[in-house]
């Protein structure tokens, strides 16, 4: 028998998880009517000419005829709808559904919580902070001191991560969109990781200066090494070998404590995916999601361009008229930079897309915003925007997987999920970042990769319920100190800042 | 007595190197009529009012005011020309000045010249280039292997380089302006400091696919490893350095052999500059680049906005009519990319510039253009175009030091000369970087960094032809394999990428 995946309770479809004859029996009851190609549709009831097709509980277009039960629902049996323009879209007071909150013994993780903010982290690092790319040779230098003179002496701190980047100078600091870059370079500082522990290299004579980063008290000799006033190659290196000390020294007095879910904000993010990325997957991040944020936790899903056709379906489950206005802002930013740069949204899906089985814009849209769950969005956050919000978030950034994930990170997530398909050795060294594969695949193929997977919802029949509680659980371990494989391999990607302004 | 500069023997006008008081004696034979502060300029002939001031053999201005002697000429005194459009430059068919071909015993250097291509290699580097920043963690994981495991079996070989940047995938590969990255990262590869030894980890799902890389018979398993053909963590490792032991093989049986000046194609730069890098670093550059030039070599001078208010004067000095429609179409890129970003050109100069003697933005960009000394310009190159010509070449890239750097070694440099005041310690790890500090207070504050300083021309009374000559014996040396100080320290900055169209 073969299996079906549906959604959404409302939907009218589902998704065959393996090519389809004619008169193969479905798990659903009944009979192909006719061959269907793995990933995509069929009927899951009669439906006549007009009526909407529901997936992920949206409508994704109209029947161009009627429909029986075991009938394959290809992309030109359906009239698409329109993804509505930004202007014509308004707040209507908020979703229908409630914030689920969760009954019962309130589950906890292991954190480090120390009075340093909001959330608690889930990882004690030291992060040395630049300024500009120039310092990065000499940061580089040091790091390897650090690591192996320094970082056995303190036994309570689990790494040293140098937030070197491309960005500092050589930039239009004062141009509008330098507003990114910068308030990302300085909200990165504060992680929850990172202990408050500002530890800043500056050269001297970058357009990004440490007002720009800093407040006045916090620029200081303990915080701050400019290489302009040391003197020489090696008191560069010495200098930023023993700021380091005294920073590890205090980081290492970081103890875990038992904390509530509200002191959690993690994120969560889809690259390199396949065809099933949107239906096992991001599905079970979702409800991942929603456990999270039922129990208060903070989860914020991103990549505009990704969302950008299910943005009206966004708009309705704002909460509160602020999000629904920062929505529509940072969703005009995004349409007005591609417009700059004379590029199309490129959102309708492409002939790979179609051969997979996504018959249109919303369909795809749908797949990636599956991460985030049903929960109302709380907050919308522009890039790189500090998050003191719980619930879920919309973060807006791009969909490129190496920029997103710094940018969620300077946002304050403490942990990252990440979904692939087509697999990615993807990971981050400031944060633990747990993947999940979209199918059995690439997960057996891939060992050493992969944390979890949601192939068993292909292969076995679960649910994207089983696996979205399975990645509960281990978000709660991988919060509280269990490694995850990009932290057993050390595969770590840089801190990419995204600078929309022009260089000079 | 007080010492003055004068760049050009046309000049009406010398800077005075430190702040003089009025009636103190000065080495052009007279006393100073007025108190003139460091780094402004002084008057060397009685002047009337409309005369043209005239510094680096250019107009900067014409004088509002009779002066005498020994007066100064402070930004006030000038009617500033105005910097001509674009579009009213025409070719005039070419520079007054002849190439500058030098007599006697031609000079050489000891170059990796083993038939890979036109320009001979300074150094025998295992370049491991990517597709995307996806790899870069795994890229980092072996390269730690093969530094420590290989590398001692191959002494022939200098070092291993990883081309890791953050471009490759979430960018919109078909923009126009994806040119730029697309063509940076395909031509890096062939920098003639990695022999022509092809080795490109992929990853598989990335825009940036090997078919915009690299020709069809250049795509194979001795040239390229994509990991999403590997079983696992450990095997993408392992076959990344069983390929980097194939490659240093090859390698490894390169040798130094006297090459002609002919053979060697460098780059100049500036950043982090002060008042003296102008009047000193940079016109020692100049001189030593009509050396090099004159004797065949190649040699690349950038910026665009550190040079686009001097544009006239680069178009008058265009040997040939294309040189010249290129540097029109290149400037013109700039001017419009800038525009795109609502950024002015930002090219008057700052308080700080004035202050320290710069009267208008003419005098600014001739301090920068002074590195190109005299030589008609041959060539203009898009960024990151190949170069294939001799001659002075305009290669027209960002001023980011750390961007116009990798551009300028995708253009194919393989040494670059770098000239700072204020002082970076930047440097790269493909080609060697020679560091000249623009006054000596820095060069021995900083003991390390520097390769020579040109300091001297205030302190000591030497000529910029002195230090000149110095630089190029120097470049010879360290084109030889005399290291360089920021080879010794290990100072390497990132290759950043140019990417001026959308990210996604």
């Amino acid at each position: 028998m073969i299996r079906t995946i549906k959604i959404n309770s409302k939907d009218n479809v589902a998704i065959v998880t393996r090519d389809v004859k004619r008169g193969e029996l479905l798990d659903i009851g009944t009979e192909a009517r006719e061959d269907i190609p793995q990933g995509h549709k069929i009927a899951l009831a009669h439906l006549q000419k007009g009526d909407e097709v529901l997936r992920y509980g949206v409508v994704l277009g109209t029947l161009r005829k009627d429909v029986e039960k075991g009938d394959w629902i290809g992309e030109h049996d359906l009239d698409l709808p329109l993804s509505p323009a930004l202007s014509e879209l308004t707040w209507t007071g908020g979703p229908e559904c409630d914030r689920q909150k969760k009954p019962g013994q309130p589950p906890f993780f292991m954190g480090y919580d120390n009075g340093e903010g909001k959330f608690a982290g889930t990882r004690n690092i030291l992060a040395i902070s630049t300024t500009v790319q120039c310092v990065k040779g000499v940061v580089e230098a040091a790091l390897s001191r650090i690591r192996n003179e320094l970082l056995p002496k303190y036994p309570n701190v689990d790494g040293v991560a140098a937030l070197t980047h491309s960005y500092g100078c050589g930039v239009a600091i004062d141009a509008k969109d330098a507003a990114i870059p910068i308030r990302c370079v300085k909200n990165l500082m504060y992680n929850p990781n990172f202990g408050n522990e500002i530890m800043v290299i500056a050269l001297g004579c970058e357009k990004l200066t440490l007002e720009r980063l800093l407040d006045n008290e916090e620029i200081n000799s303990d915080n701050v090494l400019v290489l302009q006033d040391c003197k020489g190659a090696n008191e560069m290196v010495d200098s930023i070998v023993d700021m380091a000390e005294r920073k590890l020294a205090k980081l290492n007095k970081r103890k875990r404590t038992p904390c509530s879910l509200d002191k959690l904000c993690i994120g969560v993010q889809c690259g390199g995916s396949d065809a099933f990325s949107g239906i096992t997957a991001n599905p079970s991040i979702g409800y991942c999601s929603d456990l999270l944020t039922g129990y208060g936790a903070a989860v914020m899903f991103s990549e505009v361009t990704e969302v950008r056709d299910g943005v009206h379906l966004l708009a309705k489950r704002c909460s509160n008229r602020k999000a629904f206005e920062d929505l529509i802002r940072e969703i005009s930013w995004y349409d007005e930079y591609l417009a700059k740069g004379n590029v199309d949204r490129s959102a309708n899906p492409t002939p790979g897309n179609k051969k997979g089985g996504l018959s249109n814009i919303v369909e795809k849209a749908m797949g990636s915003i599956a991460k985030s769950g049903t929960a109302p969005i709380e907050r919308v956050l522009g890039p790189g925007e500090k998050n003191d919000a719980h619930g879920l978030i919309f973060a807006a950034t791009p969909a490129s997987d190496f920029v997103c994930g710094p940018t969620q990170l300077a946002s304050g997530i403490s942990l990252q999920i990440f979904s692939t398909g087509r697999g990615t050795p993807y990971g981050l060294r400031e944060i633990p970042v747990i993947k999940i594969a979209s199918q059995n695949t690439i997960f057996s193929r891939w060992p050493g990769i992969f944390d979890i997977s949601a192939g068993d919802i292909i292969d076995k029949g679960l649910s994207f319920e089983d696996i979205g509680k399975r990645l509960f659980e281990l978000v709660l371990e991988t919060a509280s100190g269990r490694l995850c494989q990009a932290e057993r391999n050390g595969f770590y990607n840089d801190i990419v800042i995204d600078n929309p302004a022009p260089i000079t």
